[in-house]
């Protein structure tokens, strides 16, 4: 039996901790019992109870001692979360570089030194595609991003890729969908909407919705996000073939589509919250949003979406529900 | 009338003096009389008679110090040619990495701090695409390279978009078709009897073609690539949308269709210089090279490709044929 020491970078975001609770209810990955888990974040994450250790360690992957110190010949799987958003990397160009262009080389050149080949399992994003590739966006469509997060994400790819190809690691990288319902509070993302017309309501409180009913975009639940990067970590390296990173299965989804589906779940009341309001700005930050993709590898290798966006605001319900 | 002073890296190199002899006998670059050349490379290059002040320096762009001593706020357009090969780069990891990744960083981050948003002409390569993608490969295809060197251009070609669109540099970026008749001697690439083939019998040497005469592949020659990258410099940047980099146009040739464009310009004798010899490891690595491109985006912006391979013939015995 293996030695199964798992590392989550990022492991204080909301995605990081819910799959830090996956792994604590699942007690094993990649047939192995986990031995040790470590939560490493900017600032160091909260506890989590689970059926082996968990260590919560203060890391900036800017720092490459930290991040070498951080990271040890005994771990085995490495989820690389870790990343500014958007806005924040489009806004600070030089903290967007050093967070997810180098902070990732630091990560990937830190496993190529140990020379144990780790498995790092890399969240990409859609934001890598836009600008001038025709619909729809398939898993052979160039990157062609039009923010500096998409391009950083998109050299994550690329590298993730050729340290895999020379065996440095075992890597796999995720495109991931637009999350809904995200759990928590709206935010300053142009897309905090899309979580907050679904989540407030369902939270008894109204929601504005800045858009028109029939604006399209392309959605994953949180659960099945979490299932399928679980999915991706044990997948096997041949499996893979030549390209490691793929777009994750989503829906494509009309406003008036998720409402509908609020309703079917949580009857009429709810989808009464919501308060349309045009905001311009808003709307055309979205309208530039692609939502025709394609995601042929992913479910080949067995990565799948919610079967309908009932199942987003139930996986909403059951997961995240605030506790009275 | 501005001042133009033009900085070639890798002003040394093959492409480099070329596009610096063009220069010379041009005397002008989009609309400006040429003030000053300053040519780069790793060993100082070879002095060079032009209308304009020339200047040679040596210059390890991996330094970074040394990339901002050798740019300063007058550079008005840089051809960047510096790289080291891909057998190098797949020998030498850590060097590829930084020549062809961190030097490439380290020009565009010297552009970015002066804050003087220079053209900058990068040659890519077509060992950016590869892997898992369908033929034909597009300007809308994925890089999905198969060696290290292919992922260190595609990274290059990332930058160069998103620095451009956040207005640090002016860039353009082209993927060149294999170069042939390339001047000089043989070397151990690969690809090197697609020259070696029609020069050394042009030479009045013998030559070995170790692949079948069936075999394609993709051309162009030195003259027509440098007036791509002259015409590439010259390019308005409205005009280059929101993807700065495009495969170059060549041309998809046999081997049987080079050696009879050969004889047509040549006659009969060079031709039977000659000699097939199968070499089952160079023709398995030529076999798994892709060469069904579309250049569509180049083309629209008025590159182009040899009319046909008489051309390239024609090309080597104008320009490059040595003297009796």
């Amino acid at each position: 039996m293996t030695d199964m020491t798992i590392l989550i970078l990022g492991g204080g975001g909301f995605i990081g901790r819910k799959v830090a609770q996956s792994l604590a209810a699942r007690a094993t990955l990649r047939g192995q019992p986990i031995t040790r888990l470590v939560l490493a974040d900017l600032a160091e994450p909260a506890p989590l109870d689970a059926p082996f250790a968990v260590e919560t360690r203060a890391c900036d992957i800017t720092d490459r001692a930290a991040v070498d110190a951080l990271i040890g010949p005994e771990v085995t799987v490495i989820f690389h979360f870790a990343a500014i958003v958007s806005s924040h990397a489009e806004a600070e160009f030089e903290t967007g570089m050093a967070v997810n262009l180098h902070g990732t080389l630091n990560v990937l050149e830190r496993a190529r030194l140990l020379g144990t080949c780790p498995v790092v399992v890399f969240t990409s994003s859609l934001a890598v595609f836009g600008g001038e590739v025709p619909d729809p966006i398939t898993d052979h469509t160039i990157p062609n991003p039009q923010t500096s997060y998409g391009m950083q994400k998109a050299v994550g790819e690329l590298l993730l890729n050729d340290y895999s190809r020379k065996g440095y690691v075992d890597g796999r990288g995720f495109r991931l969908p637009t999350i809904s319902v995200r759990p928590g509070k709206p935010n300053r993302a142009a897309s905090s909407f899309m979580s907050s017309i679904i989540r407030e309501p369902l939270n008894g409180q109204e929601a504005v919705c800045p858009v028109d009913e029939t604006q399209e975009h392309f959605y994953l639940s949180p659960r099945k996000c979490v299932e399928n990067l679980i999915k991706g970590a044990e997948l096997e390296a041949a499996a893979l073939g030549m390209q490691r990173c793929m777009t994750m299965p989503g829906q494509r989804l009309s406003i008036r589509q998720m409402i509908d589906a609020l309703t079917a779940v949580a009857g009429p009341e709810p989808a009464r919250l919501i308060r349309w309001e045009d905001q311009p700005d808003v709307a055309a930050i979205v309208r530039g949003w692609r939502y025709d993709y394609r995601f042929d590898k992913a479910l080949a290798l067995g990565l799948d979406a919610d079967a309908s966006f009932e199942e987003n605001v139930r996986a909403y319900l059951e997961d995240d529900l605030p506790k009275a």
